[in-house]
């Protein structure tokens, strides 16, 4: 679920604490105007409703988990599709709503809703299955997989399975109206700053000049280095989408996302190709397990559509000034990931590139520092 | 200084956690840009300069404890005003950059920047002057004038003095087309919430009534309940204003702020009046200390204005519906404002009301509830 995350606060690399956390980020997800976005996504909610009720053999007579039941929708779900038992946890106040919901929709026997963080509550069962919509911007933003994982390695039976199964992180080379306008911003904040700066020395006596530099970067990174949500059009993409990273979810550790280092290749695929930066999307596959695969495999991607955008959008990482590149370019892409230092549920990235036109000509390669905030 | 304080965290009434309070509040303050916002005030800047080189005479030779220096503006105005020594406290990172400026405009002999919390902070010695912009929207919002008080309790000498001396809050009724806007938004996003009800139940077999109470009081809290910032323009103002709460800021103790019970009266001055609500807003003077006073009083107030409005703007109560009310109309209006369970420094307030008519008439009274957040 795509969402804002607050601020930054909490030690080096460590998960922040309980109450910062909330303050940072669990405080969105108890607002039903949040929830009620998610589930106004049709592309989303279709997905899940698919994988469950295409897959009723993985529900019938089971045992479920729901990890970050949010209104419930998963849980109830489950129930619907058979399933024996469904604990559906919930740390925030939703949990009441999904409380209230479960009982509206005559499941109470069936679905417990538990008020509590992943990591903190006791199950009085193993699970069959363990569901969760948990994905953020470019997937792994907000880091929820790792209650998902702790979940799986506490609750999940060893023949278990997980919903979604798999999961994939996907970049490729586009163009944007959006990086002039932001060059713009930049340079008209600038521009303010400088008249500020002439004021304040003038009618307060104060030189402020010092501060130009650290202001500037502040800007920089705001206008410039922090990626941005977009609904891109796929006549925005102009090459070959790559994936960077590959999850099974039944066997991913937080060591295996904790830092995505990825090399891949793009090649520009339109005739004057004006490269702004990079998409960044993912998808999900509901696959069941290998033992016992789904009846129905389901697919969500939040790839660049005109018919089937989602709530995610893709997180767009501008490049500033713009190249111009030709069909046939090859873009060699060093992609790293990790977490932002002061909070775990944030990310930077440093993506380097070096382009080789199809003329054969080596253009000097870059290396861009990026935010997900 | 106004500025966001996000969400909710803590214990009943008490301040929250450190690093909780530093994600929900502080934080803004660690960035330029918003230093910027208030340093581009000018009506702010002028008041404060003035009340300072109007007075030198409070500050030639004197020892000065500035309450959250920010960009350290104050502290450099005390320090070129003659001040011995100034003690430039500021809780952020926001530091750093006070140092630099300090040190750019060679005052680093006379002012020292220390980082952390005014509670934990500790003084060589006691001051003269306690100088501070601790005012958030409508005075009290963000509760910083606890940290003055503090400051004043600890470090300043029997003799020593404050700038701002004196705070005022006022309450005016008033007309806005805002009250029919949000009337509608919150009207339109029910209807969105009935559509997506129906739509929920036919798709996707999940009844989401059971919701659409506790959905509605959010958007109600939302779109209607929660003061909202407005630079309002005098025309606005509908009737008399009235004093709300006066602070000594010498003598006042959190307990005097931490609740504000008032009874007051409002007239209505206009013909034809259209009550959509209420404006508040506040003004500091600076006059020193009685035994002391200032040569030169200095007022800042952030009354409606056309030309002297300031990033605070007034706070804005929504009455809905609104009320075609005459001139001459009478107004008691009982107000009582405390701080917010989880967050002290948000804001609760009892807005009460009964109207005596011109005509002799006397209308049904009414209690709203607002959220100042």
């Amino acid at each position: 679920m795509g969402t804002s995350a607050n601020a930054v606060s909490g030690g080096r690399g460590a998960p922040v604490p309980k109450d910062v956390d909330y303050a940072n980020y669990f405080c969105t997800y108890a607002f039903l105007y949040h929830q009620k976005e998610m589930l106004s996504d049709r592309v989303r909610m279709d997905a899940y409703f698919n994988a469950i009720f295409d897959n009723k053999k993985h529900f019938a007579g089971k045992t479920v988990l729901d990890v970050g039941t949010g209104s419930g929708i998963l849980a109830i779900w489950s129930a619907q599709a058979g399933a024996r038992k469904v604990y559906a946890v919930e740390a925030t106040k939703m949990s009441e709503h999904a409380r209230a919901l479960v009982k509206a929709n005559n499941l109470q026997n069936v679905v417990e809703v538990i008020e509590g963080s992943m990591e903190d509550v006791t199950l009085p069962e193993k699970v069959d299955v363990i569901i969760s919509e948990w994905m953020g911007y470019f997937l792994l933003r907000e880091s929820m997989f790792d209650s998902v994982i702790h979940a799986r390695d506490h609750w999940l039976k060893p023949t278990g399975m997980m919903y979604p199964s798999h999961a994939r992180m996907w970049m490729a080379p586009i163009r944007t109206g959006i990086v002039d306008h932001k060059l713009g911003e930049y340079e008209s904040t600038m521009d303010d700053w400088r008249s500020f700066v002439d004021e304040t020395k003038d009618y307060y006596g104060v030189d402020m000049s010092t501060l130009t530099k650290p202001f500037s970067d502040e800007q920089r990174k705001y206008y410039l280095q922090t990626s941005l949500w977009n609904n891109l059009h796929p006549h925005q993409v102009i090459g070959t989408a790559a994936i960077i990273k590959e999850i099974d979810c039944l066997t991913a550790t937080v060591t295996d996302i904790e830092k995505v280092r990825s090399n891949f290749s793009l090649s520009i695929t339109m005739e004057n190709a004006k490269l702004c930066g990079f998409g960044g999307w993912f998808d999900v596959h509901f696959r069941g397990r290998s033992e016992d695969p789904a009846e129905q495999e389901i697919e969500l991607t939040t790839a660049p559509s005109v018919d089937y955008g989602t709530h995610w959008g893709q997180q767009v990482f501008l490049l500033h000034p713009p190249m111009n590149l030709s069909e046939g370019d090859d873009l060699k892409v060093s992609f790293v990931m990790s977490r932002s230092k002061g909070n775990h549920r944030l990310m930077e990235v440093e993506l380097g590139c070096e382009i080789h036109q199809h003329s054969g000509k080596l253009l000097a390669p870059f290396k861009n520092k990026y935010y997900i905030e």
